[in-house]
């Protein structure tokens, strides 16, 4: 059973227990474009108390660098290499894991921010915000010829996913022997400003339908997003807490790292699948309804 | 096991069994725009032998009366009342089982002929062809009004699928209350000319994976198509055979309404998924390499 955080010693406890602090962004710093009230407050706490922030995002349309944007205008303190997105995830995993060749091509569904990270890995890009495949005239086999240097189809959330780039990514995953199929998240949905839309879980669900087959997903909660923060950041999963809004992604993340988790209720979950009648099978270690409530332990 | 056909006295008995040939069509009678050999013949026989024939096709981007013109071009003798599609069968559900009353909206992730369908049952559309929603331009939930008249949402092949169309059916699937999800058919992948690209079933799985739900679907291998049929043409369903190509939609189709089934190698199913090591658990009743193969009957 979750504990659920509630006196100015809870807080305190957790606070004085773990060294490192990973945060989910969405749902639990901000929502969209609103920043949850409290949150500048606490990581500043946290900062002051020499805790290590960490941000796992499975936003893939940004990359690390252009995240960092996010925080800044919202008026959090960010540093890039505090920031880790299943783009960069996804980027690493391609070069690092499945070593694909300089002289191999990596065709993109995806927006920017996941060129960019596959780019920053050295990674020939095709597809993604080409205007060639950012249109809605019908696609046509005949037109189209097969590169056979591609050898990875990547799959991230794209606002302008068309028909185009689902039957070109199609093609690479049935008729080049040994294409790799690779995504960064399996969001089913994605938490705008104004309420949820689909997520980049739903933009490969055509190919997933298509092949009748799942993709290596990158991110949350894939353990190849830790072993990315693992490669750059020393911490000690004992002293590790991470902290987010879904139990799908977060907090199964979490628990797959071995760290512990702490479910905040600004986001996706409801408090419903906690205490309802038929409550989730993952199960956080800690509870409390926002970030901001870890103020407490500044209240005199 | 299937009985394959080989000798001439084969074919004739099967001539000689069933009164009623239900066709899939592409995969069937032609393959995208190629007109597979011995079709014209092998209906002008069954016609002269005074079968009822009957189309029964998957596709929902064609409305009948447009499908037909399909025929034409390849010189395939139809009839309109001899066409039955999964838009058809989709405007039939939706106005006469769901009886979706006529003030009421059907949002519509398709083309024209699933519009033409829909409007022929006297349903009222939204977004389909509307080039408001055929747009890749970014979609978001604060220019957008939600219209709680819509009843239900319908999926078929849209080779337009895009974003915006995606958030909006989310939404009305979401947000209004007893909204129904209807799909005209499951088919994985869409044979055209040159290969095969993503079919109906892929451009409905980014809402299934969103919402975590299934639709009702009105195309083969569900009933619902057949009770379309049913209703206009009287058969007998022990002298009634369906040829198809696909296993999980066409043979299926066929054996859930009780018929006979024959399946062709011109389309989707290869050989090796009925006599390879690891076959399938749908196992029609015939087997023939192609419908023309039917011409032996006539050969002295």
């Amino acid at each position: 059973m979750s504990t659920r955080l509630a006196s100015k010693e809870d807080y305190q406890k957790l606070l004085d227990s773990y060294d490192t602090w990973l945060f989910d962004c969405d749902g639990v710093l901000w929502r969209g474009d609103h920043l949850i009230e409290g949150v500048v407050e606490v990581l500043d706490l946290l900062r002051r108390n020499n805790k290590k922030v960490v941000f796992v995002t499975n936003n893939a349309t940004k990359s690390r660098k252009s995240y960092k944007t996010k925080f800044d205008q919202l008026g959090v303190e960010a540093h890039v290499d505090e920031i880790y997105g299943s783009a960069y995830a996804a980027a690493v995993y391609l070069s690092t894991i499945l070593k694909i060749p300089k002289d191999k091509k990596v065709y993109v569904i995806g927006q920017s921010g996941l060129e960019e990270e596959l780019r920053g890995e050295g990674l020939q890009v095709i597809g993604g915000t080409d205007p060639a495949d950012n249109t809605l005239e019908p696609f046509s086999l005949t037109d189209f010829e097969l590169d056979t240097d591609v050898a990875a189809v990547i799959c991230g959330l794209d606002m302008k996913i068309n028909y185009t780039k689902l039957s070109k990514a199609f093609q690479y995953l049935t008729r080049v022997p040994n294409c790799h199929f690779v995504a960064t998240n399996e969001d089913s949905t994605y938490p705008s400003s104004h309420g949820l839309l689909p997520g980049a879980g739903s933009i490969s669900a055509p190919l997933r339908f298509a092949l009748g087959k799942e993709p290596i997903c990158t991110g949350k909660p894939s353990s190849t997003m830790l072993d990315c923060v693992k490669a750059k950041v020393h911490f000690d999963p004992k002293r590790t807490i991470m902290v987010g809004d879904r139990l799908n992604t977060d907090i199964l993340f979490g628990q797959n790292g071995g760290l512990a988790t702490l479910l905040v209720f600004t986001g996706i979950t409801t408090e419903e699948e906690i205490t309802g009648p038929n409550p989730s099978l993952i199960v956080p270690d800690f509870l409390t309804q926002t970030l901001g409530d870890f103020r407490i332990v500044e209240r005199t």
